[in-house]
């Protein structure tokens, strides 16, 4: 018997399944990576698919409108595939392995070499490579070829006895008798003893590269990194595509605990990852064995997957990840197609949400290092924050949900083209107007976009205090929909055939109780260590949505504190900045996990007075507005 | 098209074959072991078969009589299988891999952890267990696992950090929550940082399982020993299935350079290895992933050859091997199919020719630790020799040939059943009587028996002390046969239908050249340090060869030096001996390599004074009789 095909729009790709295959699946293998919110369950809509011609069979019952019903929309978690068919996928609810869709949040002219200079280090990595002599033997001394290499080592005083792998063993009688003994060494100096990675004649290999990797719940961030300059080499980004099986770390660390799940969920991170090599590795001109050494930071969870370990503790109180402070591995172990014994480094974490991510953020940031009491805050997927100077560190994970993502919000969607990023309303004839990221027809509104709007809505008097649209204040574009309001944004003419583009009452709920989580989580930190908002010196700004927010409005809305302006900045991609940094020295490697042991953290899921500060805050900009006497009521 | 099939006689084993393969191979495959002495060049004859039915295409000329022509012999080395075959397997050319061919060769009753502490010592493995209890984590007290367990080490007194593999962390979280945190931890310790092995469930597996393995030219022994009573838990030894590519390390090194012959040579050995390891287990009742530490032992083209590591630089001056000295590798990277994670520890060799089996055989035998003057001499396809004490150690490698291992005489054998491993004769008579191994029907002579047909031929005055044989002494037994003589010492009457066992004068020429080589070592090495033979206060032979030697002829010929018979004592298998304490014992491990440090090593080939003393030795029992003051001439 035949088995089925899939056909899937808009780019024409056939695949072959096995009859009953999950048409979520079936996408994935065909190179679609749908996201899944909700992890399979029917209910997040992330997944919503057309089918052109041929049915499904379907395991539930999918939370669709009649007339997306009527059209044939369906959500491809619940459909199994039984007979052929064609579907085609909506443009906008694609995660394509597209370089180009996040080349926007690449931060180039990074100079991580210079950085460390900057720190008044030297660049001194723990894999790096020397060029030794290593004399032939001879009759009167005729020591064997590993000895005669240790002896030579042995005179640039790095103390043996060395370790090596068998392939090392294996390779070296031709290494050294290829150039008169001539060769390039690249060793792992750690305190472990001495390894000798790599013999290679002088001159075979032109440098030796490193990998900084980010792996993020929603998208991975790599470079590569010459490990003698300190130059960046080559950068690319790309979704996650664990993304197909869950939208959060939550329903990730679910997924991970079917039956099977978790070797999917490192098996997808680790494709990923390939991907991202392969492009890196062209970029570079680099081949795969010049990459003697990783650094990986990422969320607590994100690690664990990333490695394959069950991360189900993390979600149980009292929410233990299975190792924060990693013993170094390598590179064959995990899967990580880089050279096969190449030391692959972990940054720390602290605790099951406050993870390497942080810790690496908060180095490239030099928080632990500076008299300045620093407010470091992340906004990504999920959002944490540390607070702290050269003498203490605190930090905590906001359950702030990913609304800024996109998430949970009609209309929302993350900073790719097409997504609203900016919004501005003319205080006088409330008047708004849009930044659409790459020009052209909108499709919805990203983070920084939705922040404006709530802080320009609230301006115009158009929602309340407590983020309720008011009717009154715009009658013309405040409509009902069902029991509750919606505003219109962008009418659907506007749009190319896509819809209205709107905000809900339901949206703005969630946007309010997502800065209000964030807010709340600073304030808890400041009460917990006894300072004012006033006595933060300095705020970092960090992760890939930090890019496009204006400190401004997001000071309006209340979601960040009251402070001069001057003392905010950018960081970029901290975790990424961290890698690369530790790459480059064992000191700042050593000092990475002096923060993640020097972080005090606060639990706010169980932090007594932690629920008041987020009740508190969920106001425009707060309930108490003492704290924020720059802000105007409208 | 149909692929030829081949039957092996006498076991009837079928085997399809694709069109042009080695005979020699295909045997090989169907589990017939044949030796191949030269490396499959046609001339050794040690792979000789009878064509039952079909032809093969023959790609060289072979060494064979025109009597076994017309019989249809031919050399399967020689052999490609072009059709259907029927192919008998003369008995005794075949190394089956039967483990009760070998039987004989075992060691039982030693008790290593006795011997550890019958040296001043206690059992002390660089992998051992301890139990701890992990508890586990609260509100309060929520580090990571991994921290935990760190902790509860370290209350043991082993300082971290801890190093671990992937697999560990994998399992961790499962195996702490199994028992209330009460687990047994496996853990390496060494001068690197402790490494956590395993971590189960405490009584989950009941004892921690080591792996001694002495990997010799010929044969190959295992024991099994328990990490913490020093018991031995199970032994076994078989043939070195690289036999087929050649009897000696130098054909075993030609046939390395072969393409795909050194990874050919590493599968052959390593499947040896797997089929020990089946049966060891079986016996000992442990699985694979019980046994957590290796040590193996070999000469150093055999340890070469375990690891794939190129040995062609062994054979070409300056004998250079690529590692004396080997870092700690791990059974997974070797193929060596234990816990992945264990370490496999090299015993540390010498030189080219003075291997891992010395130096273990060395410390099995206490001599870095003796007062007393030592000549250690293995005999087994190679023939080593060292000589010292607890102040200095000497050794060098004799080029004795195999000649005493059955090879190059014509009708010699290994000490398998139906060899002749005792001579006597009547010195009034002349009659000679034989002890056969196994009793039943003769089929050859094996070393220790060929070293007593020497003494007694000569005593009888039969051969000259030149070691020619002398017509007039016995003109019955004693013929020419072509230009040279040939003495009939079992009627092929008697032998059922194998025909005459014989000795002639070219066997003569090898077993005199043989010993000759030995005692030459041991006379240089003597002369080196500038001492003579009676100051020699204690000989231990090892080598399994070595169990049926009678030490007296051995005397009587010139192999062994004329000393009081009180201070020769047999070892057994010293490799494997030492292997196994050092498994137990990390001191003895560095004593091992103290050993290996400490030795000077003659190079035979190129010592002053050595083709002299071998020349001298050429006699039965010397030129210089006052080195034998109690063996009389006939």
């Amino acid at each position: 018997m035949k088995n089925p095909v899939v056909r899937f729009l808009p780019n024409k790709v056939d695949i072959e399944v096995e009859e009953g295959a999950s048409l979520l699946e079936v996408a994935r293998r065909a190179g679609y990576v749908l996201q899944s919110e909700c992890g399979g369950q029917g209910t997040c809509r992330s997944c919503i698919v057309r089918l052109v011609s041929g049915d499904v069979f379907l395991t539930g019952e999918p939370n669709l409108t009649a007339k997306e019903r009527e059209e044939d929309y369906i959500l491809a978690c619940l459909a199994r595939v039984t007979e052929d068919l064609v579907v085609e996928v909506p443009e906008d609810s694609e995660y394509s392995f597209s370089p180009d869709a996040i080349e926007s949040e690449r931060s180039p002219g990074e100079r991580p070499g210079q950085e460390i200079q900057a720190r008044g280090l030297v660049i001194d990595p723990a894999v790096k490579r020397i060029s030794i002599v290593v004399p032939p033997p001879t009759m009167e001394s005729n020591s064997s070829d590993f000895e005669r290499v240790q002896t030579a080592l042995e005179k640039t005083n790095i103390a043996g006895p060395y370790d090596a792998g068998v392939d090392l063993l294996r390779a070296l009688s031709s290494s050294l008798r290829r150039n008169n003994g001539l060769v390039d060494v690249t060793l792992f100096l750690s305190n472990r003893l001495p390894e000798i990675l790599k013999i290679e004649t002088r001159g075979e290999n032109v440098r030796e590269v490193g990998l900084a990797l980010d792996v993020g719940t929603t998208t991975l961030f790599a470079r590569l990194i010459d490990l003698e300059s300190g130059d960046v080499l080559a950068e690319a980004s790309d979704f996650n595509a664990q993304i197909s099986c869950g939208g959060d770390v939550i329903h990730r660390i679910i997924y991970a605990s079917k039956a099977g799940g978790l070797e999917e969920l490192r098996t997808l991170v680790l494709g990923t990852v390939a991907g991202l090599l392969k492009r890196l590795g062209e970029e570079a001109k680099s081949d795969r064995d010049s990459i003697t050494a990783a650094v990986v930071a990422g969320n607590t969870t994100m690690q664990h997957l990333f490695l394959g370990l069950d991360p189900k503790t993390i979600r149980e109180e009292p929410y233990v990840p299975t190792v924060t402070h990693f013993p170094i591995l390598r590179a064959a172990e995990i899967g990580l197609d880089i050279f096969p014994q190449s030391p692959v480094f972990m940054a720390p974490s602290v605790a099951s949400y406050v993870g390497g991510d942080i810790t690496a953020g908060l180095l490239a940031a030099g928080v632990h290092r500076s008299k300045k009491l620093t407010l470091y805050v992340d906004l990504g997927t999920n959002g944490e924050i540390a607070l702290g100077n050269e003498d203490w560190l605190t930090a905590c994970a906001c359950s702030a949900g990913p609304a800024f993502e996109g998430t949970g919000v009609k209309c929302g969607m993350r900073a790719l083209p097409g997504g609203i990023d900016q919004v501005k309303a003319d205080h006088d004839t409330g008047k708004l107007t849009y930044r659409i990221i790459g020009g052209g027809i909108p499709k919805g509104i990203c983070g920084s976009g939705l922040i404006d709007l709530l802080a320009e809505l609230r301006a115009t008097n158009r929602i309340t205090a407590r983020g309720k649209l008011n009717p009154d204040a715009d009658p013309e574009r405040i409509r009902k929909a069902g029991r509750r309001a919606e505003m219109l944004l962008v009418n659907g003419a506007a749009t190319g055939g896509r819809g209205d583009i709107v905000i809900t009452d339901a949206d703005l709920d969630n946007l309010i109780r997502t800065k209000g989580a964030i807010f709340a989580g600073i304030q808890t930190l400041l009460k917990g260590v006894g300072l004012e908002t006033a006595a933060i010196e300095r705020v970092v700004i960090a992760g890939s949505f930090g890019k496009h927010l204006d400190i401004e409005n997001a000071i309006r809305i209340g979601m960040l504190p009251d402070l001069p302006r001057d003392r905010f900045e950018y960081i970029g991609n901290g975790s990424l900045r961290g890698a690369g940094l530790t790459l480059l020295s064992r000191q700042l490697w050593d000092e990475l996990h002096e923060i993640a042991r020097r972080i005090t953290y606060f639990e706010l899921s169980s932090w007594p007075g932690y629920m008041d500060e987020f009740m508190a805050a969920l106001f425009l900009p707060h309930t108490d507005g003492s704290l924020f006497p720059s802000v105007k009521s409208p």
